[in-house]
């Protein structure tokens, strides 16, 4: 079972995510548990202060280094057995999170997730505690929160056993390394908009071979870069080429 | 106050997010209002069946349009006055999100978003009712839900009166081009690690420099990719062009 620490001041923001769906069920099989930890409880003093302000001056604070080594002490003497855990960083500064990432993550026993909130880190968690900075995406968010429920989940649906027949692959575009074709499904006419006859005429060869054009076309349409490093097949070539001729007539 | 619909068949992850931290905050400044909608309550027939099997066969299940077609039409006949919803669908074939489309978003008055979970949606969908297409990233996750959860974050923290003094700038990285320099607050030591003497100086003039500095420094390392289109001062071209010469030797 993986087990997941998560270091947060807003504990309550993972309660929705981590009771529904496939996190849920993985927690009902047993293949992941998830523990939410405030670090504010293992600030020192009196008025449990996880911040103060910049040294050099400056707007805004910075977590202060103590309460979040402290917790991640904490942890790591409870759990004396097994593969060291990877400790993870939230934050904007760290590498652009990957569905290669993820499934590098879900071959580890342990995750420690620490998500800081409107604050810089101090240096040295970087430095000295932490194993990977991770960001989710080139935007500005209030928290590391939403990135580490973003990371529990994509690992998590990776782990043995999580993924039943409820979860199709239908919309893993990134593990097959190009995007989806479209789909489409009853009623055969909706709002005047018909299904692709292909995909009623039961010619299967056909319809494959559509639904392989068509996640070409998505694909040089909205994320050429994808194609960069996909080994074509000599067919997917020749359909690439009549693509492309197709779109500068 | 901008208005924001979600459409979901898991409304109870929305909860401990929406009800937390900024986005709290902006519902009781009345900057945002959150309303999420169980779509499923718009399905016909007795079943509620939001789903079905593919057009042409298939692992996987398809959103069925009349649904979420039924739900978007109801918010709006509900609101009639102002300008029309952004009607965003959350997939992994939508353009990449980034903090230009959050501030773009952020302009709106009402927004749309529509999450699916596990399964695809029906091409209708995407060519007869939303205005955008977002992916927060080149990572596979459950469903829709925790990207519209980063979108409703990242636009809202940027509408007028939102973010108070308890917010800093020193997360957004991404609204000032670089990546940000490293930051430190007391203990003046902690681990045998020392904070930078720079920035005990005093001298601001050397404390500014010194963050630039780092600021491109940390920039070259790990996302190279933002400096090609950072319009650099002389003084940073200088700096960058000392920084690769340190790399290289």
């Amino acid at each position: 079972m993986m087990r997941i620490d998560v270091l947060s001041l807003f504990p309550e923001m993972f309660e929705g995510v981590f009771q529904s769906s496939i996190l849920k069920k993985a927690s009902e099989k047993q293949a992941a548990s998830y523990n939410v930890i405030n670090f504010r409880e293992f600030a020192e003093g009196k008025h449990k202060t996880v911040d103060d302000y910049p040294y050099g001056g400056g707007a805004g604070m910075v977590l202060k280094p103590q309460p979040i080594f402290d917790a991640v002490k904490a942890i790591q003497q409870e759990r004396k057995e097994g593969q060291p855990p990877r400790i993870i960083l939230m934050c904007p500064q760290g590498e652009r999170y990957t569905q290669q990432k993820a499934e590098e993550l879900a071959k580890e026993e342990h995750l420690i997730l620490i998500c800081g909130h409107y604050e810089g880190y101090d240096e040295r968690i970087r430095q000295e505690l932490v194993t990977d900075e991770i960001s989710i995406g080139d935007y500005v968010l209030t928290g590391g929160e939403l990135g580490a429920m973003v990371v529990v989940d994509s690992v998590v649906r990776l782990l043995p056993g999580v993924l039943g027949n409820e979860a199709s692959p239908v919309l893993d575009s990134f593990s097959s390394g190009l995007l989806e074709h479209p789909h489409y499904t009853r009623p055969a006419e909706f709002c005047g908009l018909k299904v692709p006859e292909v995909l009623t005429s039961g010619n299967h060869q056909l319809i494959e071979e559509w639904r392989e054009k068509e996640s070409l076309r998505r694909t040089l349409e909205r994320r050429p870069d994808l194609l960069e490093n996909f080994p074509l097949s000599s067919k997917q070539k020749q359909w690439l080429e009549q693509l492309k001729g197709e779109r500068k007539s």
